[in-house]
């Protein structure tokens, strides 16, 4: 079950992504100044869970006065990692990997996918992009060569665990994991899970306490 | 900003799912009981957190004999809305929309994909997996004769506010949103948005602090 682990960091880091987006779309807004009560209320929680937040990040804001949107971008850019580019490989070229090999949202971040991977021969010397797509079982060469550190794991779930192995043993760091099972993970390798069928749980949530 | 609201439910509505998916794996693996310790390491958090979350749903669990799985597994679907079926509308069939079509772990939950929407005349009318796609502008009565609740949305960032609109005035209840951008809701609709930039950023985050 590790899959689930680190929960707890796990909803600060998001909170961080979210003041990010508050922050950019302030800043996109012409605002320079912001607060803790706004970035509060914008994702509809306590003000000093913020303050607390924010500390973590050093010495920004000040009591009365608030955060300068400029200086608090830079700083959850880089505490979040996106002061730098990361290098992508994306697995199991199907219809999601197209869909996200056209997906802006990773396109204006720091999200580079370099390369694209299936072991279907029939897909195997195939382009999109300009990317061709390259055996699995080659993977290991290109890791090293064009400096991948993170994978888009698209393909079936049947397949996700002997390609997660694949992709530890090829040097991956980090995997970004659509298929709807849980992996056990290779040490030293992360791991964050994309459950759609989740998402839609929160909305019937939301929609059966609120009926 | 609204699209942001509710994090604090959320956070707790999404622990929810998670136990749930523990209960029904541990459930397939012959087990009949689990206890508070056992989800809290699940999900790397404390297991007071989880009998606090438990307690919400009603008189489950004994102290020092935990709780029973099957029961368990009624309570939290129950609480999360999967005890009943939701009629979900696709919206933008692109290739997101045909991966999701596929996805498994939406077939297994209570997620019914009953009809397709587009607003490309050469999409109207073609079928996939037995669907017909049909205009937008016929989704109010789509909606009423069909009982569907949710929509999917998965189309251009370009397009999704004005098509958020004409799913609120069809009716729609719930929007999962796959579109990188905040869009301004409709009163009275729920939504959750998937933003694949923010899972690679939890990621990333990960990765610079055990650097």
């Amino acid at each position: 079950m590790t899959a689930l682990s680190g929960k707890l960091s796990q909803a600060t880091a998001e909170r961080l992504s979210l003041y990010l987006r508050c922050a950019e779309q302030d800043r996109q807004a012409g605002l320079l100044k912001t607060s803790s009560k706004r970035l509060a209320e914008a994702l509809g929680i306590n003000d000093t869970q913020v303050r607390k937040d924010l500390t973590a990040l050093g010495h920004l804001g000040r009591p009365g006065i608030g955060y300068t949107i400029a200086e608090l971008i830079v700083a959850l850019r880089k505490t979040l990692g996106l002061d730098r580019g990361w290098n992508c490989a994306l697995i199991g070229v199907g219809h999601l990997a197209r869909a996200l090999l056209r997906y802006q949202g990773l396109r204006e971040r720091s999200f580079r996918i370099v390369a694209l991977f299936d072991n279907d021969p029939a897909k195997v010397g195939e382009t999109f992009d300009l990317l061709t797509i390259y055996p699995l079982a080659e993977m290991a060469h290109y890791v090293r060569t064009m400096e991948i550190e993170l994978a888009i794991l698209a393909v079936p779930a049947a397949a996700a665990q002997a390609v997660t192995d694949q992709l530890a043993n090829a040097g991956i760091r980090g995997i970004l994991n659509f298929a709807p099972t849980v992996l056990r993970l290779p040490e030293g390798v992360r791991f964050v899970n994309v459950d759609v069928a989740l998402q839609m749980e929160q909305l019937t949530f939301r929609l059966q306490s609120s009926d």
